[in-house]
């Protein structure tokens, strides 16, 4: 990997930053966040800019370009890939680490005095501004939004937005109609007094409107806005999606339709304008919702006065919680994605252990051919982590040339993998081991497997937020003084974002909305050993009503279902570690594998798999 | 509890608002917190303003008087108490129910437009003035400090301030000198470039000049401020306490030191404009470090760019983590208190069993008896909760004529105490039964002592906060649909408060620091059912290494050992629903009161109550 040079590139953002083509003053510093406009995880090439101007394609880091300096923030998951990837033109700043100034101390501390910064106000969020402009402020600088992109401005070959066609999602997908998701959220919006909502994020439009698309890599996500009024919808998109009859059926916009229902559908670019016309009409007591992390472009459109933000929308609580369309279009994708699992572990254990020629990225390539093999498969959910031996280590690993290992008898490995299915969205890792593994890997997968078990079996009061359940994935692991660095479970959407909110399970939060039956979350705790080894159990789980033997104050319970039925390897449990409760847990869950996976191998006449499956899901046994 | 008649003073206190005496300006409306200049937990009886006004005297509520209308808000736990003391002149706000507005936003409301709204500036912490203050402003109506207290010009017979004698603390339970306190101070004072640090909380004053006193009922401290810079400390206390030989020894006043040690004693009043004239002083990057709880006034002396406020200060955190000297004093003071719970629960077998009448109030009457013949024994360290049957279902009961009810052999005993020694402070709960405890009370009573153990085996990395431990304490209960709605631990002072920042653990709040070996908490999980019974039980507990069979990243590990060794009554335990590994734990916590409260009982000569200790320690049985 050899870093990019940025120095020409440089020059050019420092003249725009001068230039009145682009800026009413000249600005002394230009910040470039990682987002689109949407706050997506996952962005299109189009929205790279961080990675165009620095070189620097992790996930996350912000870069900030000043007369003499150009630094980047980014943390302790990036620090080697950034500094392999950036120039001598760039400082990497290390985020967590104790010397490493904030971006707005290390701002005031290299700026002139009186100087203006300046960012794309559709990129950053308003929370973030806020908290920056404040900073800045304070210290005599001003933060400007600059309607340009700068980035934009220079980035000749920049990709084009895309804009692919939509697939629109019937009833037997969605459970609810888009007009009652609407009727819905207007319910909300009078609960709350307000006349107005602003959907910004991606996938959010997306679940209203029952409409997915493939603009973002892995989201099924198209990019559009939309405004919602008591008796208007507005839908910003481009392209000539709306000219597909299948969406123009679908979204009923050539019938006659009650008022209220009717789609008008504006240019993606139009959003800013509309709003500020929404904003300008308004009389007092008139409000408008958005997120709080909504851009900082979209929230000043709106008079201060006439703002309510809320950390997370009714769409996102409602979309979180899953209808009985979409749990069984989330069990059906768990079954087939079961199925390609099964199929790449048998022919993994064929050509592993005799032939030693498959490597992580032909592992991985061959568990999307089999993914792909099956019904309403659309494409991965996200990269696949394909890893062996110190790369399952590295927890964000995905291999490429320089790093794909081959698998081998000797070494552990890890696989994180999932699609995107019409029906649902899936998320596993499996940790096997082809030889024969020592007493200590096997004594630390059995610890990370009395945590997933822990989580899943776990029995808690309704109204009971996730990051309460993080510990108990840690028990076993703690007991010995062992512990994983990440969380352990995020949401995740109905053929939609693998990761999404507002639910979780982590240490890491508190903002988490309580847990409800019909949510879906991942429960994936782990142990990695740098230069060694990486272990991780993941099941994605569905949140339903327990039955306890008492009722405290008729709260009532809840507990999870696996819906991943992938086999965990017994060879690598260490039994004499496992409490009762949780050998019949194992046991139990091998025989509901077999039963319903093995129904559907059969059903697919996959008998090599199949039979793979049995050995797989044979009962554990206690030796005495 | 008949209703305090409040009609003339709200006429006196209407009066003053609109008095030029008292204010610059006529206000609309005056807010009479809860607390004290100190924002303490307990005030003394001159700070019970709110009681005075409202007649409600619960130790949380915010009473809120404006021309027409007089308003409590307070929460749960004391509807039904305001509601019985209060007359009709009050509204209750019941806060936490769905309708009941917040204060800002019924003030925003009833006001008419313009208004003023006052409060003691001393009393409202900063933190609060800031957020009511934004509220008000937005609505048009303005919050202004009022100098004079207006409930002190109506409370003709308000008590006097206490300004009772000090006491001393050598080296020999403290472990560390004022000085070196004070040197330690100034150390972090240095490391984050600050010049000055102002202590507010009287247990900080306390703690940094080894002094106690008895100013506030249940906690051992004096009123006072404190301003330390790098080379000058500044005490503010009032009364004739520094004419004590003893104190002035202590306090090295009449000796030849260095002059950065030499402390300047100043009136309890004279905080404000010794504040302001240090603020004025200031250059700048001359900061001055304020608890961002502290009031409003002081706050407001230092120039708002000279500030340097967080959420605990460096002695808070120093304070909480006791050293060998404060340990083996906490010990010893628990040694003490557990020869005192034997000789009580011993006499109240000997007289509740057959003669029945030992009422809540007698028995609390004992406790203290007991307690007062050990060794330093200086007063309680809260106020008793001695509860049978149904009250034991009220958590913050206290015994009243109105309420003792009889301890007999058919209930469920609930005991919640603990005392002020001069070596340490003590806080424990037992819950026993006289006769024989139905299945469901044995059941419910061994779900909250596995979560007790859960809680106290626990291992955790260095660097956990304790709210990650709270699950733990309730997993037991959970599984059965059974919770308790309040927190699992506080931390505890070293003959200091009873309750203590910055750790403890809890669901509810996020803010704790860390728990680091030394720390001492409390570890108190329970079940409660309304009409019936209450079960808790509480040891204090302190932060002690854990030996692990692997070290994660070097992090180390952390436990708990209990300081409390109280026999936890095993009649009221159903030993099948224990693991082996709860049963082995309550069997080595019985060996361990055995030993050490053994010793000191027969040292004490109290032969009958070591008889009782041999019984209730009896190892647990596994019945085959």
């Amino acid at each position: 990997m050899s870093p990019k040079i940025t120095t020409e590139m440089l020059k050019q953002l420092r003249q725009v930053m001068k230039s009145p083509k682009y800026v009413q003053e000249p600005i002394q510093a230009y910040i470039v966040p990682s987002g689109d406009a949407h706050q997506s995880e996952y962005i299109a090439p189009c929205d790279c800019r961080r990675a165009f101007i620095s070189g620097f394609d992790g996930s996350a880091g912000t870069a900030i370009v000043t007369e003499q300096h150009a630094a980047m923030w980014t943390d302790g998951r990036y620090f080697l890939q950034a500094a392999h990837q950036m120039d001598n033109n760039w400082t990497l700043m290390k985020m967590g680490l104790k010397d490493t100034p904030t971006q707005e101390d290390w701002l005031v501390s290299v700026l002139p005095e009186g100087s203006k910064v300046g960012v794309d106000p559709f990129i950053i969020p308003a929370d973030q501004w806020k908290r920056m402009s404040k900073a800045l402020r304070s210290a005599g600088h001003d933060l400007v939004p600059v309607k340009e992109n700068l980035i934009d401005t220079i980035w000749t070959d920049c990709p084009q937005r895309p804009c692919k066609p939509l697939i629109t999602l019937d009833l037997s997908y969605t459970g609810v109609s888009w007009r009652d998701k609407i009727v819905a959220l207007r319910s909300k919006m009078a609960e709350r007094k307000v006349l107005w909502f602003v959907v910004t994020a991606l996938d959010e439009v997306a679940w209203l409107f029952n409409l997915r698309g493939s603009d973002v890599e892995y989201n099924p996500v198209f990019f559009a806005y939309a405004v919602i009024g008591m008796n208007t919808i507005r839908l910003f998109i481009d392209g000539d999606r709306m000219m597909d009859p299948a969406v123009r059926e679908h979204l009923q916009l050539d019938s006659t339709l009650e008022p209220e229902f009717k789609i008008q559908v504006m240019p993606y670019g139009s959003i800013l304008s509309e709003l500020q016309a929404v904003g300008a009409g308004l009389s007092p007591k008139e409000k408008v919702w958005l997120s709080d992390k909504a851009s900082y472009a979209l929230t000043e459109a709106v008079p201060k006065a006439y703002r309510y933000l809320t950390p997370y929308t009714p769409i996102c609580i409602a979309k979180a919680v899953k209808n009985a369309s979409e749990t069984e279009g989330m069990r059906r994708a768990h079954i087939k994605d079961a199925v390609a699992l099964c199929e790449l572990f048998n022919w993994l254990e064929k050509e592993v252990v005799p032939k030693g020629t498959v490597t992580e990225i032909i592992a991985a390539d061959k568990a999307e051919e089999f993914r792909s093999q099956q019904k309403d498969f659309v494409e991965l959910s996200f990269a696949t982590i394909s890893s062996t031996g110190p790369n399952g280590a590295i927890i964000h690993y995905k291999p490429v040339p320089e790093t794909n290992r081959t698998l081998s008898v000797n070494e552990i490995y890890l696989l994180d993998s999932g699609a995107q299915y019409k029906d649902g969205t899936t998320d596993v890792t499996r940790t096997m081991h082809f030889g024969t593994p020592s007493a200590y890997e096997k004594e630390c997968f059995t610890y990370v497997l009395k945590g997933h078990i822990a989580v899943s079996a776990a029995i808690f009061p309704n109204g009971t937020k996730g990051h309460l359940l993080d510990s108990f994935a840690r028990s076993a692991l703690w007991d010995c003084g062992l512990d994983y660095l990440h969380g352990t479970g995020h949401g995740v959407g109905s053929f939609l974002n693998v990761h999404e909110g507002p639910c979780g399970i982590s240490y890491k939060t508190f903002a988490d909305e309580p847990l409800e039956a019909g949510m879906i979350v991942s429960d994936e705790p782990g142990y990695y050993e740098d230069g060694s080894f990486g272990i991780r159990i993941e099941n994605v789980v569905l949140v339903i009503p327990a039955e306890t033997k008492y009722n405290f104050k008729n709260r009532g319970s809840l507990t999870f279902e696996p819906l991943t039925l992938v086999p965990i390897q017994t060879k690598m449990i260490d039994v004499n570690l496992l409490t009762q409760k949780e050998f019949d847990w194992v046991n139990d869950y091998h025989q509901k594998c077999r039963e319903v996976i093995g129904a559907e191998l059969e059903r697919q006449g996959r008998h090599e798999a199949l039979r793979w499956l049995i050995q797989e899901t044979e009962p554990l046994v206690r030796v005495q």
